[in-house]
């Protein structure tokens, strides 16, 4: 019987062109954990020495202000990695990575480990780079959105782009599985609740997105603007 | 007589491990570019296939609001990658990169045969991974230092950085070149040029900081705050 360990590395996008004997050399290598709801995978200040792999559910990351306030930088979901992306031993987190809900799946390497493991196996590194460029990217333009967007422009590329990534292809009628409450979509995009929920009111009713709680409801993704 | 290339290759961080019959297939592949200041390397919404390199000098990253003016999301120098990252065939770049000065260098490698040449190099994957990694982290905490940092805080950190990333270890008498106009600093910073003005006019009042045409002069990095 294979193990799970095995199981999970299989399946995900950055492993999947490695050999039997790679996987059976890899599971020395990967830990791999099951969080519970709003569980701390590392806080702020943490020296973070590992690279970890969204095997399922979501992880927020995210600061706290001066007052306490959660600040969300990013919501990840399945085949996302976070953590000491750059592979250096020595490098406090600057913000924390919590598990979003039960049964949320992390596989995890020890940055040092994962150097040696990426210097054998070429396949595995351009694949890593390619994920973490593609996040890199993404990081930029929501960046980048949040400098020179008003609140509802930035609000509808959020939900265009989560379309874009879930729904490939579909530009109609799409329902997206819900896993944010409100106040963590103003948070992600630099707006406050009230601002948020009197946008996300005036796009309902002009029937262009319709969030709910368990899911996100787009008649068109060429109407939504 | 060694080429050019081969010489502006040789002489970057990311390709330092590489052997000579490395470096003389890779010539094959690279091209370089000498460019003029307010150059463009790309303009928002071109398609861009390449990934390329700062060898000298440096390049701003940015976009144009509805109103036409330059919000900048990153200055780049010397060893630092940018374009498609994720090595993605097709992408448009959602922003410009333009080069800062006269005699700013690039190198550029198409993402496939650069995927290709990571493939059979694994320790340039690597090396590859690590300084997008390390660029996303930097881009991750200028972010979230715009969405919850008042004015003065987001100014100082920047400074702090800058002077952490060139003086290393020095904490005394630290003199930066300076290649940012105050606009170019307040656009960095998510801030109008009017509150930039007038909080480095404080920062000098205090002895904490001094922006000059030339050179950046901080007294001392722990008293900076």
């Amino acid at each position: 019987m294979e193990s799970v360990k095995y199981w999970y590395l299989r399946n995900h996008t950055i492993f999947d062109a490695l050999t039997d004997d790679d996987y059976k050399q890899l599971e020395w290598l990967v830990a791999f954990k099951t969080c519970t709801k709003h569980e701390f995978i590392y806080f702020p200040e943490d020296e973070v020495r590992k690279v970890y792999f969204v095997k399922r559910g979501n992880v927020k990351l995210g600061y706290y202000d001066d007052d306490g306030n959660e600040i969300l930088l990013d919501v990840l979901k399945e085949n996302d990695i976070f953590g000491q992306l750059g592979l250096e031993e020595n490098n406090s987190s600057h913000g924390f990575a919590m598990a979003m809900g039960n049964d949320t799946v992390l596989c995890n390497f020890n940055v040092s480990e994962f150097e040696a493991m990426l210097k054998t196996r070429p396949t595995l590194a351009v694949n890593y780079s390619k994920q973490v460029g593609k996040q890199q990217m993404t990081v930029s333009r929501r960046y980048s959105s949040l400098l020179f967007k008003d609140a509802r422009t930035r609000l509808v590329q959020f939900f265009k782009e989560w379309a874009e990534e879930e729904a490939k292809g579909i530009t109609q009628n799409i329902v997206l599985k819900n896993y944010l409450t409100q106040q963590e979509i103003a948070a992600l995009n630099g707006l406050a609740r009230q601002t948020t929920a009197r946008i996300l009111g005036e796009l309902k009713e002009q029937n262009l997105l319709d969030v709910r709680r368990r899911e996100v409801l787009i008649p068109s993704i060429e109407l939504l603007k």
